[in-house]
């Protein structure tokens, strides 16, 4: 079938060419020029804005948008709007807040659109593996793009989860659950590579992937993350950015009064490796010295 | 070749039986007569006592011991070493603390026997997939094991770590991380299930394994117990014992000033779960009682 894809990014380029190796007619925009150009080589068509990418599609469109959650998303889905038809669907498969899409999925179904949001997981390797999807949003859209998401998804690798706002509430956790368990690793392999033991954690990743309780995905990628930077992992700084997914589950664990302690903490891991110094540790400093006189160090 | 194995409980009841499936003499013995017999079905020698085990084996005997940690691994050793000769290796594979391992490993070499220490991973599953096993111990012990190794454990499922308490040491950081990618998963599905979208977990579980960044055994396993239980899990109190290694990995995070917090949290957790009333909270209740006047709840 068609679709029109907007954001070509890590994400949207790599959905692109896996849509157009699966026999869709791609149509495929960005903001800059380069991106497009680079999706033509792989067989997608070219839209150079997003009035040429509507107009290369035959009514009822799907126009997909992957690009960072926010005011990003919010002016390419105006620009859809624009140029749009009564009965097109609009697809939001970046990583936005699950209430911005309820309100979202409101504003363009009483504009007579379609509206699902779709969480997509899998990264860089997505092309290769396929992305799981998650769909929310009204079943009669979801019958429209059901063949995109049999080609982007490896088999039984999507489902759709219920009204709008389902498909990006379920990435969101899926993301709180991705914070816990890098910490989780993290912290084991720190105290591995801190001990006396002089242990290679690129075998004992290796051999913890055959057979064992704590084999993933993500410890194949820890396996391959030694193996390239070698177990001291000199080259790469203890900094871990966040973008937004782990602060959103925390405020959803707070409302719905869910006790997520290893989320938490996880996410606040991030926080302190983002500091160069810290507040609360600078006052715990000044407090030892002002009752029991224990020495400060100072810049 | 030839093993003895003393403990057959779902560990060493299976790992006996992947032992004799996969061509060797296994001399199979347990302190209760059943599991010994039921061995027997599985391809292997019965020995109802130490004194027979160790008969019935030809020097350079293995004798391997999968009982809980503790007195019991004492006390099997001590028989062990009763009538075993010099050069026979004793295998420790049940989930000893390290620094037990270590002293142990010194012991019995002073007595001429070879130790090795041996983390088992794999659970009930072990007996079809193989199990994951981290070694610690003198290279010539672990030389005389490989045969049993490698068909114990899956390809490239099993590696020499290092000197003795390497194996048990790797092995209780494996369980850590377990109990965080444990808690992790249960927060996760906690707030899924806490939320207005009456989600289907069964299915976020079984999309979420197909390409997703979460994707783990562990993960297969909640599919699998949302398939049997329900996804209410209205059978299954929400109580979670724990055997010790995620103590052990927090004294050892402790003694060498790793931030473990995700582990500890989730170890807290499991403690939570056990508690009938928290006395903390009982504290926190009746000093709000105290400063605010707010009411507390009474039994």
């Amino acid at each position: 079938m068609e679709i029109g894809i907007y954001g070509l990014g890590r994400m949207g380029g790599n959905m692109a060419t896996r849509l157009a190796q699966g026999g869709h007619r791609v149509v495929a925009s960005n903001r800059s020029k380069g991106p497009v150009d680079e999706a033509v080589t792989h067989g997608a068509v070219a839209a150079y804005t997003i009035e040429e990418l509507v107009a290369k599609l035959s009514a009822p469109r799907v126009l997909w948008t992957m690009v960072p959650a926010g005011a990003v998303t919010d002016e390419t889905l105006e620009e859809f709007a624009r140029y749009a038809a009564t009965g097109d669907v609009f697809v939001d498969g970046g990583n936005s807040n699950f209430r911005d899409s309820m309100r979202r999925a409101q504003r363009y179904s009483e504009q007579g659109f379609h509206y699902l949001d779709i969480g997509v997981s899998g990264g860089i390797w997505g092309l290769q593996i396929g992305y799981c999807m998650m769909v929310g949003g009204p079943p009669e859209a979801v019958a429209i793009v059901t063949p995109l998401l049999d080609t982007l998804a490896p088999p039984n690798g999507w489902a759709h989860f219920g009204k709008s706002g389902a498909g990006h509430f379920t990435k969101m956790v899926h993301n709180g659950i991705e914070y816990g368990m890098m910490q989780a690793y993290g912290e084991g392999f720190e105290l591995l590579h801190a001990s006396e033991f002089d242990l290679d954690l690129r075998k004992v990743a290796q051999v913890w992937n055959q057979g064992s309780v704590v084999r993933s995905w993500l410890l194949e990628l820890a396996e391959r993350a030694f193996a390239a930077e070698g177990t001291d992992l000199a080259r790469i700084k203890g900094y871990v950015a966040d973008s937004g997914e782990g602060r959103w589950t925390l405020h959803e664990a707070i409302d719905h009064g869910v006790p997520m302690t290893a989320l938490a903490h996880s996410l606040f891991a991030r926080f302190t490796s983002r500091q160069e110094d810290s507040y609360a540790m600078k006052v715990a400093a000044a407090l030892r010295n002002q009752f029991g006189g224990h020495e400060v160090k100072s810049e």
